[in-house]
């Protein structure tokens, strides 16, 4: 891995502040930058000790760094990558953790200058909570984390973002910005948009009556708005052919239970009992689930 | 409360057997009678020792009762009232404790003499797995349990019901068969349908990279596809209902997101994680969810 002495991280929310915590536990030597445009997400940075320094501007945050991380809403890239390209050094590696990665892969190929490398990274990791005072230094531990890549990434930048990424916890894979964005529109973003559609079709009065089911199925409904229509428009086109297909599910389902066809309904249902037994099977092997 | 000596429970499964094991638990004097159409179950039951008595007929194992509760699958309730309606004593209590009402009411008016008294119940219990193996004397515990009437329901009998379950544990509310089957098509059978439909919307290559999101909101798509497709045709005419409510939810969101409309997206996100904070609020504050 090509020797990183400084990492600097842009955004102290729990992603970005668990990624220095990170960094400064399993990396002693690396010296970690945290920076936020937030004056008071500063303070409380600083109170926790989460970087080695906080910076007041973004510039100097970026100056000195061999690795850089945004860690802000995925729509704050695009500015951000203007802001900083001129204090960016030669070969720095500059990743993300936006959980949309074909957007900032265009605006990083048109606005980062030739002389940086970029390569996507998400990390699979959260919690219902928020800010910076939620950051843990283990938040990674275990987390799949797929990094995006495509024709004209720097290999050697790949490398040392895989090796870092591991070295933190993560499981790493590799793939296209494409192909993350088809995946997770239909495993990640197509469960909150039917998650937020769920409640809404509930009156309150009925929702009093819900059980442990409705909440389980809704709970992910509880993240942060603003955060999630980042994220369904960064990614309109594979979530709307997913909702599309979801829709079609549904319609099937329907129709047979307008037919009467208790053979279609059931099989509809084991179909989705089955696959979903599997998913938990291949999850408990890999050890990415402990129930 | 008009005094049970004999409660019988046909059916003996995961609720059968819990239903069996509170009585025991809490009116130690009642005698309890178990039947089921399987001897494998009827070996396991007497083994277990969930009833005093675990009869091989169903005509014997109600005949003596002053409380019958069925707790097999919905569609076999027709025929058990079929069965058991000569030999049931008169002013027996039926009921039952299916998850949708008002086809039971029905068969229940049709079928039974007009000498026993139906009253429906739906206690909101259940655990992920099935089988008297399963039963425990505490599933009621501070289980919500619906009771459905209507005009012709004996108020008696309806008294004797509601004492019964809130000793058990349960918190009991009365409604129509009508309104209880509307409510729990959009609160219980509607994120059925959603979760299978989640499901079978993806590829099993794209469900590897599902995380905790899709695996909670999937959940109860593990639930035994048999059991809900009986559900699902009981309770047909509000369960489609449901179903176009959702897939126009999931429409608005699909054209918001379309029409690059941020602050559509954002209110229809905000709206139900609003909704599902005050449903939390509410469970918690009656103590129906500890987290």
């Amino acid at each position: 891995m090509k020797e990183l002495r400084q990492i600097s991280v842009v955004g102290l929310g729990l992603l970005g502040g668990s990624v220095c915590l990170s960094i400064q536990r399993r990396f002693p030597t690396i010296k970690v930058v945290g920076y936020t445009h937030r004056p008071v997400t500063r303070r409380k940075a600083r109170k926790l000790a989460v970087a080695a320094e906080i910076a007041d501007e973004i510039k100097p945050s970026v100056s000195g760094a061999d690795l850089v991380i945004l860690a802000s809403p995925i729509y704050t890239f695009e500015e951000i990558f203007s802001d900083i390209a001129e204090a960016l050094p030669k070969g720095c590696i500059v990743s993300d953790v936006g959980s949309v990665k074909a957007l900032p892969h265009r605006w990083a190929g048109r606005i980062l200058p030739k002389t940086v490398r970029y390569v996507g990274s998400h990390p699979i990791a959260g919690s219902e909570h928020r800010g910076v005072e939620f950051a843990r230094d283990d938040l990674f531990e275990k987390a799949p984390c797929i990094l995006t890549a495509t024709k004209t990434t720097n290999q050697q930048a790949l490398r040392t973002l895989k090796k870092f990424w591991s070295t933190i916890g993560c499981s790493v894979k590799v793939m296209t910005p494409a192909k993350h964005d088809i995946i997770f529109a239909n495993v990640s973003h197509l469960p909150h948009a039917a998650a937020a559609a769920l409640i809404n079709s509930n009156t309150d009065s009925a929702l009093k009556f819900a059980g442990r089911g409705f909440i389980d199925t809704s709970r992910i409904a509880s993240g942060p708005a603003n955060i999630w229509a980042d994220v369904m428009l960064a990614n309109a086109d594979n979530i709307t052919k997913a909702i599309d297909r979801m829709t079609g599910e549904l319609a099937k389902l329907e129709k047979a239970i307008k037919n009467n066809n208790r053979r279609q309904i059931e099989a509809f249902l084991k179909k989705a009992s089955s696959k979903r037994s599997s998913l938990i099977r291949n999850k408990m092997k890999r050890k990415e689930l402990m129930l």
